[in-house]
């Protein structure tokens, strides 16, 4: 049994008040998780219907690990467990977003950081030459 | 030809300076954008290579609209244009992030919002009963 009802249709998706996640091939939503304080964003991960009902009932962040094929709950090897102060869904349900309190010593990046997105790419004309694109710059 | 070289290595993708995005099977990152004034999460959307250098060539985002398969220069139609005001990507290179300033009116979602994600989950044991979730909030 689906854990989640499946919407009957656009308007039922889009304006309903039904949560009615539109999973993927793979059985996954995109989760945006950023920092509920400061607005950054922290990570892009991905949540089975599992790991998004844990998420609920617990208000902590489960995902899916695509890489580890399973189950995720964030933080609960490096104490950087997230805990989650709101959860928004968007028009078409694939895709989820949690403001998140992070625990720990804050960090959420694997690579130590306290956001993945730690590199900036330039823009413009200018970024791109015939050898490739301008080098990303640490953040 | 690529337009964008792939990283070697580990260690190349996730603390390298040149942008190496792994595009996934249908050749897409996901792009998460957000509002440069105020942080708000906008959209969540992809891109693949095209979209991706002419985001980057332009400073307007371009997206693949995976419903209609093509090149999306978003607000093209709408005079929603979003221009980038920074350009980040995660430690993996599978996502990136953009912070918009968005024309027009603002807007963003195609139901006529600001943003995508204008409905809320509730969280905790209660936000399930036996008939389901409770119901989303608009926010």
């Amino acid at each position: 049994m689906s854990l989640f009802p499946v919407a009957t249709d656009k308007q039922a998706l889009e304006e309903g008040d039904a949560l009615s996640p539109r999973f993927d091939a793979n059985g996954l939503v995109t989760c945006v998780t950023t920092d509920a304080a400061t607005g950054e964003l922290l990570m892009v991960a991905h949540m089975n219907a599992e790991a998004l009902q844990r998420s609920i009932e617990t208000g902590e962040a489960w995902y899916w690990s695509r890489s580890r094929k399973e189950l995720w709950h964030k933080g609960a090897t490096s104490g950087q467990i997230q805990t989650i102060v709101e959860m928004r869904v968007d028009c078409d349900q694939d895709a989820v977003w949690l403001k998140v309190n992070v625990a720990g010593d804050g960090g959420c990046c694997h690579t130590g950081r306290h956001s993945c997105f730690y590199r900036r790419q330039p823009l413009g004309r200018d970024a791109q030459r015939d050898t490739g694109f301008r080098p990303l710059a640490f953040a």
